[in-house]
């Protein structure tokens, strides 16, 4: 199979201005290897992110140039696989960043939380720990996904309409991505693999982790859509990045509802009452520039 | 075992300011009877809210005071049952209510939607429905569930740190339910009973039914909390209030955190580290007068 | 002239649950002593509120019952004169309180910024200082007034539609405030004289003192608002409180068309460019429990 | 002396991806001529910006490549006149864009608001009018100022850290704008020249024009600053660009204390004191991408 590894300088926006390392054809299956969010560079308890680390986050591998992909089309985004390539992950409290800080976006007088590293080693049982207080079970999936803005470059930081920085979980293997095509080639990336996070990833670090990610490409033409989409087997879900939080819910949901109406031949006002009773809603990141959040409904309901 | 019916006129608020229509013994197992949120006066379609409800919406069966509560304490609501008392549900899109429209809080020169009103009736296979298109089956739960804050009366349609308005689906049989107790007698009451609900609730109105619901009441003395906790037999949760949402999820997370560290002796930063990678964060309400949301952690990670 | 004195047990809510301490005709002149908002007891620098406040802020001087006012009406306050009645005033940093730090409703894990005391004390030019630092001019208003709601009691630390902690600059002598009426007799209160505070009441605490406030009310009949207004001799204002900050300028804005289609006769969209073109927007306060924005529009476009 | 027009294709961000148009020397006199927000396509009340518009708005003049500017230096911009080119200026409410409409961002299920335009003459007294209704007197504007950060490319209907769009009237003749230097020449451009706007911009759009901006250009070095800061004769003045709205209000008023302890010596706390009394705080925008907020203190206490 095809692989295709990061090359440096790493990209650390989702934009048209850099170019493509690779070009990829519809329905090819190919591995991508993607490094951690801080690019490997935080290794022990004492590299501290604000000594070690670079001055950009979140390097990507990409972008991708999809053959045949058109600005409205979508781009679906089959995850085969995501395996970690690294028997320890990291995390951190970083100074002004999180969700329970205040931050430099929420800025107040305040100190900051103290600036900490945790390094999770895999155990025996297959879980990540970092003392016997507690251990994480692998849950991994891609924190940032993406195609190229048509004009803007946007920092791999933030989570847009075009996917990048979202922090869902369900971004994960055997799951389904759609994703916006705004410029010729599509100019995919992916990267920030997490062996696990919780919703809301509330300190702002997951358990970040070098991974590689086996993808298949797939277009549906002509049929444009403005914010990502994610299926599952048992689900069909939208996210919307947005601040504050509420706006993120609104979007998610009208993205639902409006996916109802079009490919499910709902009726509007029943595609809102369907949502409302039985939709779910929870939150993929409390801490990027914009709160992802993510509507879900059964697929039980679109027979 | 004492049956316990609302009372005309029905309180509309949480506070102090009505007097109690019943006593209840800590352990004392009672049955209260509900209202639905409209008072029952929907009852079909062309029942439109703006026309046949009253001014106030979601009555309560209380106060109920509470033998031996002190402000202070901890009110520990044990939901044994929750029984629907009908068999069908009304749900509505009333003007300028609701999470995908604008409101009188969030103020537009834009129409609003059109009023509607839909009537779900139970099905054979116990489902309720009001068409072909789809069916919901029964999650049931209170909508409103809380204490008197010490000084306000608050609507019965907002929640905030004594409980009430919170929509929140944990609220169901089987399921502890902890508040804070800000007056003496604690002043419980309870109501807006929900066939099922969609997480936030997005048009505004769950399939609303009247409800009975059996309670048993307990007090963890002098050992104050600031906003409503929850417990399920595989889960300890606590619910935040607030706008933006984002407040919300901060005091969800943060309340949270405090609870290990008080009752499970963690360290602050190993949980706040836990809670980042395991703990879950959805969608109460985005449509009262403050959203919900509620922040889980397993007990797996309490032993 | 009649004057009024604030009774203990001072009210700390706005709402009808109290009884009323005077009855007021329309027109009659009347002067209305106010305590500061921690009732003098912060006295120096060593008095700490944490320490020597009660356990509530804001004590109202009030109800008033206003004859002749209905709900539906608008109650119209003429505030003639407002005097400080010391030569001190104090101000204060407060935990988890205020513009710039994390609170109790935007939760963090920071610790709080220091607990500070200052003692403004009246110069020989008039001006408040307490040191060679710097010193404030006098521009006195009451930082509380309102009506009470309907059903709710409401916190004298909140600003809403019935009016309340709104700290609005602009409700000063020689203005008048608009009040929705939602009980009989409107249950008038006011308090809180700020010596003056600057817009956005960034850490919580104006200059705050003990005053006298000289007023005389009106009533428009049966003309209800949803939220308050004022009027100076140059302009007309509206105040949305609410959170987010947007939803309260979205609130302002809107009741400011509102008002020119009512009372001035507008078109819908000529309303919208003018206050587009020609409104202002500042901020009352940015610390309350919601935040509350004033819109304004010089009467020069009234004519 | 030295004119400098905008040259097609227009830049649509602020970034580093287009190349400059011209090259400035430090305190270099230069004129700026800058093209309307529609490019100038929008020219009759039947012109619809859905139908004539462009793909992108506000076309920017620039970049503009300053002599010497380096990363980490302030960049200095004398504003010494904006002179108006035209005698007709535009206006108009857009589908799903402004403060009183549900948007693409605050997403609701509502029919937007009707879109309409309205073409500003020049009066014989020099105000503008569309009717007879009103007429707006000129305090001519740049909606857009900024340099590039460091790397993204940011739409120019973005404000943020990098100045950008928002639409603050201060960016006036007689002040001074100080932005941060990202990236070697700092890369600066302006457009978007507005005959005048109310505070917060409400409908989304001001008095648009094309216009001549009259300029020169100087370096504080290694002096960085997060945000823009602007000083009148009168005041200094910081701009925070959020959202939620107390996201921007709570930059502006942290970065102007930042500047009180930084340049005029105050001591944190005194800083904090003294904004919270004497500070202004207004709405530039409530509709752009982030709010933009503006902070405000009386040189009086700078002495």
């Amino acid at each position: 199979m095809r692989e295709i590894y990061p090359v440096a300088p790493y990209p650390y926006t989702f934009g048209r201005y850099h170019e493509p390392i690779a070009q990829v054809k519809l329905n090819e299956m190919v591995v991508l290897y993607t490094e951690d969010c801080f690019e490997g560079r935080v290794q022990s308890e004492e590299d501290l992110p604000s000594v070690v680390a670079g001055k950009y986050l979140n390097p990507q591998t990409g972008p991708i140039y999809i053959e045949g992909a058109e600005p409205g089309d979508q781009l679906v985004v089959h995850i085969h696989d995501i395996t970690l390539t690294r028997d320890w992950a990291v995390s951190a409290q970083i100074p002004f960043f999180g969700g329970l800080t205040a931050t430099t976006l929420t800025a107040t007088l305040q100190d900051p939380l103290p600036e900490k590293v945790w390094i999770y080693r895999k155990q025996a049982d297959g879980r990540f720990a970092y003392s016997d207080r507690f251990s994480i079970a692998p849950a991994p999936f891609m924190g940032t996904i993406g195609t190229a803005p048509d004009l803007e470059a946007l920092s791999a930081l933030t989570p847009f309409m075009h996917g990048g920085n979202m922090d869902v979980p369900d971004v994960k293997a055997g799951n389904t991505v759609y994703l916006p095509v705004n410029v010729k080639g599509a100019y995919f990336s992916t990267g920030d693999c997490h062996v696990a996070q919780g919703e809301g990833e509330a300190c702002g670090v997951a358990l970040e982790i070098s991974g590689k990610i086996t993808l298949s490409f797939d277009l549906i033409k002509n049929r444009p859509i403005s914010w990502p989409r994610i299926e599952s087997p048992e689900e069909i879900m939208t996210v919307g990045s947005a601040r504050p939080m509420e706006d993120a819910a609104r979007i998610a949901y009208s993205e639902l509802v409006k996916w109802l109406i079009q490919d499910f031949h709902f009726d509007k006002w029943d595609a809102y009452q369907l949502v409302s009773q039985a939709g779910k809603l929870y939150v993929g990141n409390m801490v990027d520039t914009y709160y992802s959040l993510v509507a879900k409904l059964s697929k039980e309901f679109l027979t």
